[in-house]
């Protein structure tokens, strides 16, 4: 039986780690295989990530726990099983073929329902791998009768997770907050950071030594939610612009695979504008 | 008041988090600042270190401590007070100068109580921040008769880690037994590995891409003891064997800096021949 | 057209690059577009790559090129077109998958002209990508005769590189001699070094904090040929043997793509046991 | 005797390798130990770096070179020796105490003339290394009347390079303007960029994964000079305002080093605002 995984997220104050373990164990006789905690102390928040096996009623258990913790807990029991996703992309392939990939050789912990893209040149890629491909074009739709569509098609999948493997379109505050912390995107990042069209030719321009990419769940607020994970490689004047951002896909792929293995397996935490990742 | 340092080590059974924490919270309402655990799954070994401030008395909480824990436990309750430490050298200044800088703008959580080396060449470094130095030359004294002189001055210091900054002589077993897992090691390491004289040369012969270094406890068995941390740079072609060494040299004073760092705030288990690192 | 590339590896003499760029630039008006040159200072030996453009009769440029090298100097003139190569691997996909799709998109300066495998399971992988697959079993044949059976499919395409993908088998002195510098390995790296069986298993007893990678040149002397690219990526004690293994398994999909990126767009020298790369 | 080194950067035009290398082998037959070139394609401009030995007129060579040479071709003939530095601080250690160790033991290809600070508290760290020391305090001054001071003392020494070892004040672009190219600053970088106060305190907020730093030129244009090195180190939720701060001061330093490494030993051309680096 896959373990069980318990999530907590509250205000601190003394004994929490006693008194939900005291349940835990006292109470119900479960087995800890693993247990994390984490004390933000500026805003003093607890957090606490529990691994646990044994048999429980749910009810129960959920009711114990709400009895010993501050009210306006957030609290979460799910466990290790395969969560439902939805990828969105656009024309860039090397973010879904390293995921088609790890899919089809089962070490990504989900499963990839569909593809929804507002371009085709994906579909072939997509297919060879049995998954269902949406392609919804924007063309000839206004950004807000696409984006509808788009929406409508990844309620009829109702995934746990929406994936932006390179999606290149501006999702509205309403999109988003039909799956808060539950989208994820991947961008490329750059010291110093470059604004407006084509960073690539920017940061040539700019000599940069470093390229780098970021994944991060998506909030109302483009491109500035709450950071997952990050990585660089580093870079020279002899790049072009074109080799720079072959350069930042490696990255991009690779950051992505990684954040999702982290969000996939239940070990991050999102609490006002960051990830506490255990 | 600093905060105190509960360090357990010991075999893994059911309950223990319940148990500690209740001892500290419910028996002492000590405020529990930090909690980290850890089970290592292949040996069955419960790691917990956890940060608590309040009154208590000493004798007293670790009684009752040892009485909810298993036999055999290994159990360490220290605070957060600066160790005292003994530097051995030979010639190279790049990690005494590191550490002394450090030392000198307390950033090393220690106080350096001496420097002892077998050459002289550091004297000048070691006294322009006040630190006593001891020259103990190896030059007409057997191996035997040199160590023991190393180790008296050492023993008159009475430090808890000794720590090796680049000091070129092996140092036997009995050495390391008055210290176990108090003296930590830098040494530089190849992606392959060299055996033999001269690695750096070894390295720009076979074209390496890679330079690392790592800080290690020391055992009985030369350069095999736990790793506490590793670090590596690129290199190339263009570089020398002398500028792979200058390389070599920078990340080593990293990276011994950092393992002091985690050692010297008590964030280090050893068990077996690993660390385990919170 | 694509730019014509020369290779030049020599003892290094006075005025090389002077009677080389005189050929080119006054005898034949050759349009030279990048020149990278490099003295290796411990052997004297001069290595000059050069991309240039422009219309030239082969034979007699070669003739006139020759004429003011060295003696037993080692020429090439080639361009950038896409080369011939065959994978192999065993049973792991991370190598091979991540190349596939590469390939699938034009983005390996290469064809890949068939897949071998002793086993069959990325049979189903290959061929998604319509690549050639030939499972030859090592099951029921000596060891030499299965590496005769593999030598003979090889040969048949008649590559310009051989790329081992995670080939978990050893190929002999006379195989790599078909091949002299045209096979390209990737197997992973550990500061400190393992050996024997299972080497994620012995890293995880030993507490490693980083796992690298190795991309190599195969020659006679087993996983000691000259290095092409090297990368690592950190881990700690919560990594299990297995989360080891399948973080080096990120590792060398990097490092074996890169490398081979470096060798198809003929930017890689081998001199007795090392690369020079531009 | 020191290498010479000839510094090249016009508009590119056939011939170029050539003409320089006939005119420092045919006419004056110096021996070229290193040669680098790089043409810059989208400006099409040309770089080339040639270290060379052995004896000539100095006015009749540059003579000689400007002859084949295209017209407003920046050309700069120098050598090996160690140039003469001047550094400014304010009150943080760590890459004033890197410099003035180097700088002890001959690593660093300089001499520290002086440093310059708007506070004390770093006199005492610079006079153990025997390094003039000059407090120019900025209470009492307006900001015209500081800087004013702060040049005239920097005049005095006739420094080839000015090195801003974290100083804190933003320099007019009238200073700026007496070292064009000449200064190099070191300061923190995140992905993404915090602007404003406190940006350790922003990236504690943000959560971010990754603290880097950037050396650069300083033109008028505040921290937006060319790149000269950058790198970074990877962080987590663990760490306070004040540890992120503290692995920030470690990369700072590091890269600091490396960027001088490379300007004093002349391997950095200043184009537009990028960097070429051999």
């Amino acid at each position: 039986m896959l373990p069980n995984i318990l999530l907590i997220n509250c205000p601190d104050e003394s004994g929490l780690v006693f008194k939900v373990t005291g349940v835990l164990y006292s109470q119900y006789a479960l087995n800890i295989i693993r247990n994390d905690e984490f004390v933000e102390r500026n805003a003093n928040q607890f957090f606490m990530r529990t691994e646990f096996s044994g048999a429980f009623e749910r009810e129960a258990l959920l009711k114990d726990l709400y009895a010993v913790l501050p009210e306006g807990v957030d609290l979460k029991l799910t466990d290790k099983r395969k969560k439902d996703i939805v990828l969105l992309a656009t024309k860039e392939h090397h973010c879904l073929g390293d995921l088609l990939i790890r899919h089809a050789f089962n070490e990504l912990n989900a499963n990839i329902l569909c593809v929804i893209s507002n371009y085709s040149v994906l579909e072939e890629l997509t297919r060879k791998f049995d998954v269902p491909f949406h392609h919804i074009s924007h063309i000839g739709r206004s950004r807000e009768e696409h984006e509808a569509a788009v929406l409508q098609t990844v309620q009829q999948y109702n995934p746990e997770l929406v994936v932006l493997a390179k999606y290149m379109r501006i999702l509205s505050g309403d999109f988003v907050s039909h799956f808060t912390n539950r989208i994820v995107n991947i961008h490329h990042s750059f010291l110093p950071a470059f604004v407006g069209a084509n960073p690539y030719a920017q940061a040539y321009e700019r000599g940069v030594k470093i390229i780098g990419a970021t994944a991060h769940f998506v909030n109302s607020d483009l491109d500035q939610g709450p950071i997952i994970a990050q990585s660089v490689i580093p870079i020279d004047h002899t790049h072009s612009a074109r080799e720079m951002a072959q350069a930042g896909r490696d990255v991009e792929k690779n950051v992505l695979a990684k954040s999702l293995s982290l969000v996939l397996n239940e070990k991050v935490f999102v609490y006002r504008n960051k990830t506490i990742i255990f």
